[in-house]
């Protein structure tokens, strides 16, 4: 098996800013002012955990400005970039306004999916002798094909998720509330080494397993009903996402016998991940099963998407998607079915494309039955 | 005791939006395009998942737009709004153009200070009719002065929070690892009712207890160290944020006379707040007791900041801040003293400030041995 080396962060890390610094030559820009801080962890290894600003130049050495109280850590914690402490009583756009001017910088990239209209306004007014120009897509792109030490985190990560779904199953009960199975989720991950949890588990049972984003609630576990299991941990950055539905006691027919369309359709649907298809495609394929047997109107959302420091980004697979897969990208494969007054079945596993074809990376059994 | 009746929360809701929209009266704007999904959540009790647009206009009812996975939950939430589904067939700014034209809208306030720019730009250019006015200091004003039904769910966020850190001071012991505390204390949050955590809970002794930011970590707990205990909770929404710092063990004298200085701030901070006094004020003379005893420097961060829907939101208590304390506001009071090579401190208490003066809702004691 793979294994992280001790310095190998740091390694990946500047051959990754190698590569944007290339693709800001390419594009013609002087300099990039990346702001969000999942990115700036991507390139640093470095969380802000308030605001911070990674001025990133095509050839000279990068400079990161990070808050007074977070500076001892920035420092200790960031190789290769110049660390600079913005000092409480120094208006910061000013002092990126000095970086800028002294670098003779005319045209800057920034990243228009995260940045907030304020502060957008705020440098187009202060700093008026930039252009300005969109380039989330820039270190979106860079993010898609993780590298061995990325999809290593990104396996420990869904390695404690398949934990917490072992600890899930062994947990629920009737008369048990989802909230309580949340949170024996939470605590086990928590204790098999994750970080914190991406997004709220869901634990969602009966009428509320029909809502497609149903969280957990107050509601009491009650036997044959279908319960939506939604997880995912942290590992280092890097998250995971898995969904099962299982129901307690006796299983109908017909809970049954949509059960494994679903389960057929995520079969399916893994089969189908080649290196260079379209998303879309995929999605069109997946969905003939469910329209062979008149479910297509109740998978009202879209077939997956990418994880890795986001526990959604690209790629996107989705029927409007313009996406295609491209090697060493990680993402979920999860459709679903919402009937009202019926009930929800989703079923989600993580995928890591390589040059082998599709790995499954959760493992949690697909038993419908506990 | 304050009692929450069952529709309160509708009550409370439809007062505010009525605020709100003598607000965009007076401000001249013909309707306001909220996209922010925890003020979305403030005006209708419905909490988003992925994206939600409400449009409220001066004087005809709201429209709320959710995507189709979340339509049901919505419908069934929603009371005092028109719930419309966004299809996926159809493209969302075209579904808000009609709207808005239909309306005869021109001047459409919005939140600058969360929408992104991507957005911002897509709106400029395919709704070029209106006008955009930023607005966010509108839904910040109005979320500042709390009602009785929110104070009262702040209340039960921060008894929670008191439970956490009882379960912290209980399971503090030599050899254990920052993060297993971390985790206990989550869990038994979670256990006593809290939604989710609204911050990663900070568990960070000895020299990570200088970082003002420090997270939890692998490091064990060693005796004679400080540990910085920073915790919240989340009940219906709202936010609690309490900081502990203790000692296991034998506790030195330095230690000991640095802590008392930090309490003695805490308390004469607390005690300072007063409706109507600018929060700059405050910071100004909480700062002379550390001045006297040369610690100032090592303050590196403000006073306090408001909690509510947001673990961090309005007033800020900031040397460079222009908020004054409002009736009914609900904020934290959290002196701290960073020495790098020594540790730690950092005390802090949420305050609601009413005509009475300033009651502490945190409850946990000031006990530096454990």
């Amino acid at each position: 098996m793979y294994k992280l080396k001790e310095n190998e962060g740091q390694l990946v890390m500047a051959k990754k800013l190698k590569e944007f610094q290339r693709m800001l030559q390419s594009e013609g820009v002087d300099a990039f002012l990346v702001t969000n801080l999942t990115n700036i962890y991507y390139f640093t290894e470095f969380l802000s955990r308030s605001y911070a600003f990674l001025i990133v130049f095509p050839e000279n050495t990068s400079k990161i400005l990070v808050p007074e109280l977070e500076y001892e850590e920035a420092k200790e914690k960031i190789r290769g970039y110049e660390v600079n402490k913005i000092e409480r009583n120094i208006e910061l756009l000013e002092m990126i306004k000095q970086i800028l001017e002294t670098n003779n910088i005319k045209k800057l990239g920034f990243e228009e999916s995260s940045m907030t209209v304020k502060l957008f306004l705020d440098i187009s007014m202060k700093l008026d002798f930039l252009k300005l120009e969109e380039g989330a897509k820039l270190i979106d792109n860079l993010r898609l094909m993780k590298t061995a030490a990325e999809i290593e985190k990104i396996k420990r990560a869904c390695r404690i998720a398949d934990k917490g779904m072992e600890c899930a199953i062994e947990n629920i009960e009737e008369g048990k509330l989802e909230i309580e199975i949340a949170a024996e989720i939470e605590y086990k991950m928590r204790k098999e080494g994750s970080e914190s949890t991406p997004f709220d588990t869901i634990v969602a049972s009966g009428y509320r397993s029909a809502f497609p984003h149903g969280v957990s609630s107050n509601k009491e576990i009650e036997k044959g009903e279908f319960i939506i299991l939604d997880l995912g941990a942290k590992y280092r950055g890097y998250c995971s996402d898995m969904t099962r539905t299982v129901v307690l006691g006796p299983v109908s027919k017909k809970q049954a016998d949509i059960y494994d369309i679903v389960l057929k359709v995520e079969q399916k649907s893994i089969n189908l991940c080649e290196i260079g298809r379209n998303t879309s495609a995929i999605e069109e394929k997946s969905r003939e099963i469910f329209r062979e047997n008149r479910l297509n109107e109740y998978f009202v959302h879209s077939l997956g998407h990418g994880v890795g420091l986001d526990v959604h980004e690209g790629p996107y697979l989705a029927l409007k998607s313009k996406d295609i897969l491209l090697k060493d990208s990680v993402f979920t494969i999860e459709p679903g079915i919402y009937i009202p007054n019926f009930g929800g079945i989703r079923i989600e596993d993580m995928i890591c494309l390589s040059q082998n074809g599709p790995e499954i990376l959760t493992k949690s059994k697909y038993d419908i039955n506990i």
